[in-house]
């Protein structure tokens, strides 16, 4: 604990402003305040809602902000009120809290705290860089060296895993893993189709799969990912771009009707209303997994009249201080595949040959802080 | 049975075109065929889906037709094959039939049977009117002194029940108390806000109070609808045209971030994005109740990403054979009602009186066939 109650220079990946590089800098973090932690960051995933922020939303009010938050790492630090978390504890930030203490931490029915996930308050930032305090990205910020959480935001994991694996677990991987076990509620022997195979759908594939589910229906509009698809457990593959029908015509005809559940992984609003629409009459259960919200989602209302259900996820469905332990350990017990995600390795300094490489459709990178 | 077999004569309103007055008319009802059962009609409810039909959906391939699906009758003949049924039985037909044999109708996540239940085929009509085939609306034409049902369609009710009100649990209060009870759930001690104290709003707030809601908030920019509410169980009114910010704000702000559950029971794409928005995040239900196909209907994804869900209901979830008479039981025992959903009563022959009526606002008329 010799840094304990001392600023810590190192470097960070800044996004000054929005759709512009990141840029390397050299940044001061603070020590950690009452119950707060200081994580030296290991390994950190890239996430399409990182190039979101930066390119798509562009948020007035999200500038100059840290990305990055899908990472794993070590306590370095700890504040004044912390006993949970020790120097040298292998860590996972969380951009959803679980403060264990409010109506939504305590009901079984949501991983949403009541605190907010998505706001950055700049006066809450721990980090600065030139006299310019910076935004953390969901409260998290895992492009950087080191980063400071409340300790509601933090998961401890077994001392065991390995950080350049496990990392995928702060976002994409439970991300679609959950929306399929813990927001479909997927069953054994159903029929499902999981629509975008970037990380998130792939890892919707494999929850799917541990659910049980007899057919699982990837579809995607490059080919090329389905040899990955089939690698987390999905059955048959289906690219729109092959038919003249609406997709949702076609899987109609696959399956006799429709498929009992369907998990929207792409981010997309027409993508939604197909994968709504693909679902069975009667009992279809539809999610969103991916993230947008530029524009509305829609459909006719005889779809949901008809006995459909439109459901949506956020870390799908798991409470993270939970959740979060529970899948590093399955992991180590090879009940869900890791590794198979993981496309690129690659260095901090690296950051932007990263999000062109995303941009341009690869399903997950790494970094090594 | 000295009528088996042969045509019956009668009246019937029939609806010659879209956005025309309906013309009363003595028309020919066919004998039931194999499977078949005809029924005279004793009591009917207009609903407001007779309206949209005519006046709204205006098919071009839903015309000439006999409308009215919401009645009560006695069993006049049967068909061969038919054994469950014998004339004098007290009967309400189901727009929406029971098979006991289909995926669907074997499944308990659903009321709707694999046979449609909104398509009307010329072919299979047993009405005829000056030489030219009259549709059967929904598959039931209750504006008629007599009409003729598939024993699918058909509800073997208690001999004990007064037509002249069991008839509105043949769609409205089935609708509206199925919503609460069978789709959205409601549970003990919730939250609950009905949009719209038509009938099946109303039945709406009935359910809401037999599940155990704790608060029932009624939405209507009807003021004098509140009276009304309040007799089925709702705790608090809220007109959206006192305020000036969104009902979704203002409920928000009742409730503590929102209701427990929302039921939209007028069919207009607007009110079922505020009910949706008046949502709390992480738990809470909002359920289409109203009918209405014309547009989409629309949200922000945040708005599911954020732990909402959005359903929908045909008859409230009930199955048609068990659940009808299940609630014509409940009625005999007091424990739903019936009688104060009643405003008029007509006859037959002033049908074109209760359309009337009924699109000025009046929330529910019963004709005695």
């Amino acid at each position: 604990m010799a840094t304990a109650g001392k600023v810590i220079r190192c470097k960070a990946a800044v996004a000054w402003e929005p759709n512009k590089p990141l840029v390397m800098e050299e940044i001061e973090v603070a020590p950690p305040q009452a119950n707060e932690v200081r994580i030296k960051i290991v390994a950190t995933g890239v996430c399409h809602t990182d190039l979101y922020h930066l390119f798509e939303g562009m948020h007035k009010d999200g500038f100059p902000v840290v990305l990055g938050h899908e990472g794993a790492g070590i306590v370095e630090s700890v504040g004044t009120g912390v006993t949970e978390f020790q120097p040298g504890d292998k860590v996972i930030p969380l951009f959803i809290s679980q403060c264990r203490e409010c109506r939504f931490c305590k009901s079984p029915k949501t991983n949403q705290a009541a605190d907010r996930y998505d706001v950055m308050a700049l006066e809450e930032t721990r980090l600065t860089c030139k006299g310019k305090k910076l935004l953390q990205f969901l409260g998290t910020s895992t492009f950087s060296e080191y980063t400071v959480l409340n300790q509601i935001a933090v998961a401890k994991i077994d001392p065991a895993a390995p950080l350049d694996k496990v990392c995928l677990l702060g976002c994409g991987v439970c991300t679609g893993f959950g929306a399929a076990v813990n927001t479909a509620k997927v069953e054994a022997g159903s029929t499902c189709a999981v629509f975008g195979l970037g990380a998130v759908g792939l890892a919707a594939v494999m929850g799917c799969k541990a659910a049980g589910a007899q057919r699982i229906i990837a579809v995607d509009i490059n080919p090329e990912k389905f040899e990955k698809a089939k690698v987390f457990g999905a059955t048959e593959f289906v690219n729109p771009k092959d038919h003249s029908r609406p997709i949702s015509q076609v899987l109609a005809e696959m399956t006799d009707g429709g498929v009992d559940f369907s998990l929207e992984c792409v981010g997309n609003v027409g993508v939604m209303r197909s994968a709504l629409e693909s679902c069975v009459k009667g009992w279809g259960v539809s999610v969103l997994v991916g993230w947008t919200d530029l524009q509305d989602f829609a459909a006719r209302p005889i779809q949901l009249i008809a006995g459909r259900t439109w459901k949506g996820t956020l870390f799908g469905g798991f409470k993270g201080k939970d959740g979060v332990p529970e899948m590093v350990k399955a992991y180590l017990d090879k009940k869900v595949k890791l590794d198979e995600f993981i496309t690129h390795n690659m260095t901090l300094d690296q950051v932007n040959d990263a999000v062109k490489l995303m941009k341009n459709g690869q399903c997950m990178l790494l970094f090594l802080g």
